[in-house]
């Protein structure tokens, strides 16, 4: 079992679906990331920032999953991120209300002594910058460096992201991005593209149509759970991602075919995510209901043709 | 070994995708429907009508590949139906150019009286009371009744589309047109309303993200193979549908377990289909091809994960 280091912002979120609206609640890619590999019982360590305003209640639930949380500064007289978005009829888009970067613009990632020679490192969705930051702080090269990212720093930091992306083992990124990086409508081309920029293994989540896993010429698709209804998808890329990492920390296979198995672990939780609000599904998910959706994606999946 | 009725258009095309455009070439549902289904060498007959402007040569092809054009009308100073369209840079959408009806405007089905009591009826896109009228040819009743269909008709014959549904045990529709049908985005109660119009089974194609087949509370999801370039959409659908009904009709078993097999077998023949322009790649695939490309679907979804 090996250790794992995740960074990414803890947050305020407000959400707007068409089911309803929250108030300010528990957000950010760190905490679903942190909450979904908590499944794992690993040894997992957050880095990231808040502000005074971010309640003791929020970093409780991070320690009583077991999440460390030394690497999550707080900035006393400095405000939490805060981001606010309203989705779509379709839950397939959304527009962003509000981002508030407060202390989140002048965050200076500091890994715990404890974590530096974790064996996986999950790189959430920041500054490329900020994530370079944590694999400089290694020391040791880590088994398997995952990352996350969107097209917002294709935007406006692409040479950064490109720095990075060389980097890593794993990049986990959607369809519409991966064409933003490439420049190509295929997405078996574009994994092509984004195997020569760096990564051994590429991710490339499509949402309700489930994730596709590309490495060398083997492709992997995990479909996704088609489910009644989609409460609130925020937060779903990053439990995708938080159970990936955390599976892959769990059995340290980083073989393809383990990788297969961490997809599909990170499509059951992330298919728990999008039915309440926020965390509030991920907080309270036990192992009996993980396993029991795992059997179902097997046979959502499953057929026998006899091959000659 | 069952056999297979098939009604549907033979037709020109023409087509242009950013790859290129053809003139007037083969098309039509019947004709890819046929195409697809020959892979099965099952006793096969397809009920349609052509104009004098058909070439006898494709009337060969089709009597090439064992199937029976008994119940394919020649209507000596008619014309042949044809449509026109062209393909977004996407490929998902496109434009309709032109829709020459002709001979198609009063056709009156007829099925060859040793086709009868096939056991399998596929119905291919057309109008409803053609579809029903082939039903009421059958002298006993099938064992399975699939029926393919589309959008325009539920703008333009809603009521009998409905009457013909009820009837039906399989329908294959796309997503949109799912929706559009229930007035549900949600597929999963998009296909639980499409039950309770009568079909016991409901395939959902969904283009590049794969197929959902719908049976009560039994859902199975077919990822469509990634592929590097998809060169002309045309008959997809249709190729889907046609190995589905010839698989069906080979194998005689219409359990939910083969169903999948069966919906394996359309996901298959209709990445093929998409390689070439029309019916260029159906005409040439061989047995091996198919095998090879079976083999490469297992693969991608196979994965072995232990459940307690």
């Amino acid at each position: 079992m090996g250790k794992l280091v995740i960074v990414g912002t803890v947050a305020f979120d407000a959400i707007e679906t068409p089911f309803g609206k929250t108030d300010k609640i528990l957000g950010g890619a760190a905490t679903f990331i942190g909450l979904a590999a908590s499944q794992f019982n690993i040894d997992t360590a957050a880095v990231s920032v808040v502000g005074g305003d971010f309640p003791q209640e929020y970093l409780d639930l991070l320690t009583d999953k077991n999440i460390n949380i030394d690497g999550v500064e707080i900035i006393k007289e400095g405000k939490t991120f805060f981001w606010s978005g309203k989705y779509h009829n379709d839950m397939n888009s959304r527009d962003t209300l509000a981002t508030e970067l407060n202390v989140l613009a002048d965050f200076d990632p500091k890994v715990p002594e404890a974590y530096k020679d974790a064996e996986v490192v999950m790189l959430g969705n920041l500054h490329p910058i900020v994530q370079t930051s944590v694999l400089n702080q290694m020391s040791e090269s880590p088994k398997m460096v995952i990352l996350d990212t969107m097209n917002f720093w294709m935007d406006c930091a692409l040479d950064e992201l490109h720095d990075v992306i060389k980097r890593v083992d794993v990049i986990t990124i959607n369809d519409e991005e991966a064409r933003q990086l490439t420049g190509e409508y295929s997405l078996v081309v574009a994994a092509r593209k984004i195997h020569a920029m760096g990564p051994q293994y590429v991710v490339i989540k499509k949402g309700e149509h489930g994730a596709l896993l590309f490495h060398d010429d083997n492709v992997f698709y995990a479909p996704a759970l088609p489910l009644e209804e989609v409460f609130d998808p925020t937060g779903a890329g990053d439990t995708f991602a938080g159970g990936f990492a955390g599976y892959l920390a769990k059995t340290e296979d980083y073989s393809f075919e383990n990788m297969k198995n961490a997809v599909i672990y990170g499509s059951t939780l992330a298919s728990f995510c999008v039915e309440k609000f926020g965390t509030e599904r991920m907080q309270n998910l036990t192992k009996d209901e993980v396993e029991y959706r795992l059997k179902e994606f097997k046979q959502l999946t499953s057929f026998n043709i006899e091959l000659s």
